[in-house]
């Protein structure tokens, strides 16, 4: 998606005819609808939609665009987003000692995978610093220790607000956020749990898989909220193991699976293809090339 | 899908507007869209669309209905074609010595998962006809000689005819049908290819995996077509294997595969999620609950 | 596997040269190694073998080969069993209102891919009786209600003894057995619970999934235990869903992993694939053609 | 596996008392055996096994060892090799233009996941060279021109003579070399080959695949031989694709498995799991912490 598009996220009370005047108001200004993707949720009653546009069918100004588009939004009551692929987006990584996950999110982000600005990297560690040097991202290093966490959060909020990051990417930082914080980032901060959530909440998941001779692990990829590892989930994968690995084999496997859920799940938000619904995801998939 | 659905599979030219027009249609004529599901090949600049809505909205005749969207058709270059759910198919199950895709077919219809009616088994051999009888489907037992193939073709073809059969599933049968025969039916039979196509076309695909040392084996269901085993593939999977897996083995860990597959290909088929463009399908993934 | 097996199943804690001295012991007795599976748990110190024989070496009686064998055993402290594959177990199976477990149990045993007997299915309900008809098993109906579940329960142990049952199969059985009955066939009852354990212990795990929102769904057969889901786990699996699935629909997409699973953990019970070891167990993975 | 391995790869004609002998043998010795494996191939009548030793056991000289089992393999006539863990391999990587596979392999050769020196990089590109400073690996760029391939070559050659390398990596590597270049080293080239062969051999594979298609793509990494895409499989693994997918999209979820896939194989070459016979290989499985 190096090109140019306009992307609307829209949500609301399903009833007949949304689809036909919302594509019918892009079609009479004159976009071409590059996809235009619906969920019906029979369960919740809701209706979902993303479209995407050829931005240069954009003959004014993004101002006026809003101000049209709100015309039909609040005839429909639908509630609605709408993002410039051209504003790139700035990412804060979060890491703590494991580089997996930050070597992920570097390798496919200077690969051009990831439609993002990376203007630093915060560790309470010095060990992934040599990741962040490889790929010349800022690297700040906040140690912290039992008395000052409260204040090094509130230093991490300041870097965030100086580097204006619109996502935070926690790749397996080993710190608990203050509600405070992650209310401040609300939908805005992607973790990875070591496990294939609902199951193995909390520490040492792989360690507890090996003592319950589990026979596929997993990781999840869920935004952030108030409620540890309770977040709505954005995306999970598993692998297949045996009796025949120990908690370190598990850990290695893990981390594989890791880096490849949290990458994905960081891809999925910058390309703007989930809406949060209560404590569920609306994952679009991809369709263009 | 128990209840009671319209689909429309339509697909044209990609052009500005034709979301729009065509949910505007059916929203003026008073349906509530289900789902709208739409695809945009910008390899091929084709647009294709799938339909589905609530039979209950319809106020007037089927006949109406398809002369009123024709006009929209017209005007929009489009070829589509309507299916009623409460109309339920007649398929066949033709097989030949092996038991295990006759049995997923018939236990997944006796579940209630396969939307048809499974008027008959036909077989050149007598090896499943124990399956049929387990499930009460009629059994005919058309043996094939060197000489009498084309004959019993004839047969075959007079069964379909007189149990007015809309779709033929191939279920592991072994001999192969003329292009007559596959003409007359076209892209109403879906044949299982033991292998996971284009690797290892044609006969004894296990045994030649077994040589070349694969470390995974898959099936493949598409529909037939005069070129063997090149028709447009409608659903594929794989297993993983290993070095000790013997050509016994995989027989047995490909048969798995096959069932699977060919009950998938056909629940989509008789879903109307399948629209074929050249050699390729395009299958739009289930939504429904 | 029909030919005829020796297979041993061998425990003890680790030390040097216990496969020497246990291979030497077959060896010098005249046998074949037809495979040797080994697994040293580091964690916990332990080692795991087992060995399949081919029977035709066997020149005296199983009585003489026991009390040879003892000898090793004695000497290198180890815990052991042999089963001789021409032994066929007696397995029944427990079902109640849904048929797609049992159906697939009884498709896999009459198409000669379990090796065993099935002389009864017993339910709560009289929903599955069709399926056991079907395949001829004689069926038996015990309605559970408020109060009779226990005298139900010893109606089923009187069958289970009766029919000489090795192994009873719990294929979506939704009745809870007694500690009684649990203890009675301790390691020789396989469940199969409908959800990717530990995640969703208990009820209505789809629902709770869709809720959660999660994107893979998977299913558990375990040994049951006292403890309610926590028995050892024998195998595993999941399926990749997304938002669009309604709990209905992940139901539908569960039964087919359920029925996957619960079929090869019961085939590996019945090769003498598995050691339990506290509530972990050792599944050798199937090597023969 | 940081720790201190001896490890045997032993292949022979199948007969009794092989294991016993060889596992006495260690006994003998006063070797804990960590892993025993082995593989009967009934197909070829061919026994394979894998053996691996606590290297603090060896009391003597390598060569002392070594001449000690060769009376026992002449006896039972294997075939066989040794390895030590703490030799560790050199391992030169060839790449071309695309950098995934190069990054991978690099990054997981920083986290300590690969036992050997990456000692240089060669390219006929400048294209990947920015990766190999960022690890500060050195880089050779041999640009190849229409009249200098076979010089390039001996260059090449030069090249890896000069730094002892003991396995060649061929990352995405899109020159075809020469037989003599291969037979210099076989059994030590593994090649990633961007399709799930035998389908799509020879170039273009994820644009095929979209003309046909496919429901999934693949990836395979297998020894180079002098018949192209025709080596030894080692590994393969697939992912789910639709007909959403361009060519664009198809090679980059290519790409994804050609990283895990190429990777996964070095880590098994270099942890000697592997043994080719004919034009399979046996890949024992990872069995240690």
């Amino acid at each position: 998606m190096s090109d140019n598009r306009i992307t609307f996220l829209i949500q609301c009370a399903d009833s007949k005819g949304i689809i036909a005047k919302v594509t019918t108001f892009f079609y009479e200004e004159g976009f071409n609808i590059l996809t235009c993707q619906q969920f019906t949720d029979n369960v919740q009653d809701a209706y979902f939609m993303r479209v995407s546009l050829d931005a240069r069918d954009l003959t004014y100004s993004r101002e006026e665009l809003a101000s049209k588009f709100d015309e039909v939004a609040l005839s429909l009551k639908l509630e609605w987003r709408v993002y410039y692929s051209e504003d790139k987006q700035n990412v804060a990584v979060l890491a703590s000692k494991t580089s997996h996950c930050v070597f992920d999110l570097l390798e496919k982000h200077s690969e051009g995978m990831l439609n993002c600005h990376i203007p630093l990297i915060i560790s309470n560690h010095q060990d992934v610093k040599y990741v962040a040097d490889q790929f010349n991202i800022p690297f700040y290093h906040l140690p912290v220790t039992a008395d000052n966490w409260t204040e090094q959060q509130q230093e991490i909020k300041r870097l965030l607000e100086f580097h204006k990051v619109d996502l935070v990417v926690l790749a397996r930082f080993m710190r608990i956020l203050s509600s405070d914080f992650i209310n401040a980032y609300q939908r805005k901060i992607i973790n990875i749990h070591h496990a294939f959530l609902p199951a193995f909440q909390g520490a040492n998941p792989y360690r507890r898989a090996y003592e319950r001779g589990v026979k596929m692990i997993g990781a999840t990829a869920h935004y952030a909220t108030d409620d540890l590892d309770e977040g709505p989930i954005i995306e999970q994968d598993v692998e297949r193991v045996s009796h025949a690995s120990s908690p370190a084999g598990l850990t290695q496997i893990g981390s594989d699976i890791e880096r490849k859920v949290l990458s994905k799940a960081v891809k999925f938000h910058l390309d703007h293809r989930i809406i949060v619904t209560g404590n569920r995801t609306i994952v679009f998939p991809e369709t263009e090339g």
